[in-house]
């Protein structure tokens, strides 16, 4: 949080493309705007389960799955971003969500998410794998051995299981979501808009 | 269309609230822009049965309809414009939608599709009312009964099928959409990059 006590909830799925745009530039932009991200990752699959979902609604809808492709290639390219759709979509995103609340306990979640969207996005890993995410932890210099095992622990899947149950009751419907206080901004192109109001406070 | 031949085509549904925010600033936008317009009037409607939605996916999703009614809460009130959703949505946006055909032969579509959404989203009217359609072409000084009489042929009935026809068949799936060639930009959030992208011609 900065100091003057503004602040913004970033609330992504590391399956989610709009999401890594979004993880990309959120760091530069509110530390310009002198607010402070909090990073909640959850995720999208109960809360789109609870609305008939089985899949993403890029896969339930082609012609929309076919424009959030196009879509993406235009912003990452004016962002010069890499991006191409993984061969499977979505991925399981479960691991590197707990992986990434034990890197908000530990100061590295902003890095580490950067990583894996990079990975997943930009070079068409896949972040379901173990040693894909091993191989992103160790490039953080973080011991990898010691974080897997600590993910294992009942408390980190429940504070996963709690912390989306907590985006659905506050109205996330969809990734990226970002809260000021209770006010809801939905999607990457909200970003700015969501700033604003946070720096406003 | 420009001088330089350099156009955008604007399609909407007169019952989309984000196609409203669109109409309201794409001639300025575009204008400044070099670029022409082209108004396309369809109906969502088959589109989204087609995909198997009964009505508007801001009613099939209450989560998503909220934030939608407080996105355009928000926008309409950085454009000082008025917004409250009207006590039916989505209105029946058939006749509306007609008569804007007749409008695109006869050069009034711009001025019409603004007071159309205006008198919906600013004032809450009900757009499939005939006398409000009517009071707006009377305001517009044109004669109201010679152009109902027009939508009732058979031509203008068929032209409004193909049109949305065509929409289906070139990708589009929501409003508003805006076609440069076969490039498909949905959303007025991507209203700039359209305008930007048939610029560059």
């Amino acid at each position: 949080m900065s100091a003057s006590g503004r602040k913004l909830e970033f609330w992504y799925d590391f399956a989610s493309t709009y999401s890594y745009l979004s993880a990309m530039r959120i760091e530069a932009l509110a530390a310009a705007a002198g607010v402070g991200v909090a990073w909640k990752p959850f995720l999208l699959g109960p809360i789109f389960g609870a609305q008939g979902w089985t899949t993403s609604p890029f896969n339930l809808y082609p012609a929309k799955g076919r424009n959030m492709v196009r879509d993406i290639e235009r912003l990452a390219a004016e962002r010069d971003l890499g991006f191409a759709l993984p061969a499977r979509f979505p991925q399981n995103s479960l691991m590197a969500a707990r992986l990434a609340l034990v890197g908000g306990d530990e100061g590295w979640i902003a890095p580490f998410t950067r990583a894996v969207y990079l990975a997943e996005f930009a070079r068409g890993l896949d972040i379901s794998d173990r040693q894909a995410l091993a191989a992103i932890l160790q490039s953080l210099h973080l011991d990898s051995e010691q974080i897997f095992a600590r993910i294992e622990q009942a408390d980190i899947k429940e504070r996963l299981r709690r912390q989306t149950a907590e985006a659905q009751a506050r109205g996330i419907f969809g990734a990226p979501s970002f809260l000021v206080g209770e006010e809801l901004f939905w999607g990457d192109d909200r970003l700015e808009q969501a700033l604003a109001w946070a720096k406003r406070g």
